[in-house]
């Protein structure tokens, strides 16, 4: 029995971290195992990866450096965490995949088809079956995530690269509406919990 | 004025670091702004994808992943040491490149064409100008580095690996026979070196 794979996309601020917990409980409650792990990291060889990407001094990164780090992370996290939990039957929650990539460095940074290009090799075309973008404006989404803690390399960026990530997950949620499901993330956390369960319950019914 | 790109390649005990000094030595009594670098590492960055490349503990490493860190490692190099250095119009002698990984990655780990792919990416299409391939037969290059010191996870790898990538690099010199220079590394140093100048003297005198 082949598992499931769910990733949570959105800028900072949007409640991934709260919308996770409620996955984790809608799975364990029907007697799944859940494995939640986050990119970039999950893994001891990602998470050095994840220092040096979140490093404030390393501020002369090339961004296509930058993309290949990310990508090896990935690489190393479908390979040893991902892949093996999903062939075993376990539910695998993620905070943050490939879309990430594609939003951040592909449309912030402007790269543009290499990241896909590269990401296919790191996840040897691992995609999620659902993917929730909890859709919250770049403006609001910076000042919630500025009352949690101190802003890293990548939450210190300009807003003009807020606004141009967004418009990425905007494109690909247009792209692949089958897999992305949008939500709002104006609403309460209630009402996103809501939303996120509807999702789950049809992709459920349509799994058995 | 453009400068110029040289990499060295090859297993281990080859004699890559003498002949990087007599390259060095060529171009300085010619006048040339020398730039010394090596892969991976040459950067601050890139000296920290190095530790976690070399680490004895990363044994769980999984190949793209590994593939994917030197391309990181090396895009950050190009950006900021190589590619800026040339267009000063100094000399830059460059110990491991993309060749390097197409050998070890490529051929020695099976990866095939994706290392390529990527690393084209990675430097932006950037070729060295010659490249010398110090060509050992593996069993003697693995017992020249013995006496050197510590192996490090790499030339842990048993034999049938060495054996894999040295095929590579047989098969690209084949392939690029206008820059890639096989030396014969059974020759004593000197030899080497005169072997090494009497391209180096081709090259200058095409290049002017």
């Amino acid at each position: 029995m082949k598992g499931l794979f769910i990733t949570l996309e959105g800028g900072d601020g949007a409640g991934k971290s709260t919308q996770i917990r409620n996955i984790e409980s809608f799975f364990t409650e029907r007697g799944f195992v859940v494995v939640h792990t986050r990119e970039p990291g999950g893994t001891p060889i990602g998470e050095k990866l994840r220092e040096i990407l979140l490093d404030k001094n390393n501020k002369e990164m090339d961004p296509v450096a930058e993309m290949l780090i990310y990508a090896a992370s990935r690489a190393q996290h479908v390979a040893e965490v991902i892949r093996p939990a999903i062939e075993e039957g376990k539910v695998v929650i993620c905070d943050r995949f490939t879309d990430s990539s594609i939003a951040y460095q592909g449309y912030g940074r402007g790269l543009g088809d290499m990241v896909s290009e590269v990401n296919a090799r790191a996840t040897g075309g691992l995609e999620p079956d659902i993917t929730f973008w909890l859709d919250i404006d770049p403006e609001t989404g910076k000042e919630r995530a500025k009352q949690v803690g101190e802003p890293d390399r990548l939450e210190l960026e300009k807003m003009d690269f807020h606004y141009r990530f967004y418009e990425g997950y905007k494109a690909m949620a247009m792209e692949h509406p089958g897999r992305i499901k949008r939500i709002d993330a104006s609403m309460t956390p209630d009402e996103m919990k809501d939303a996120i369960y509807a999702h789950l319950e049809r992709l459920c019914a349509k799994d058995q």
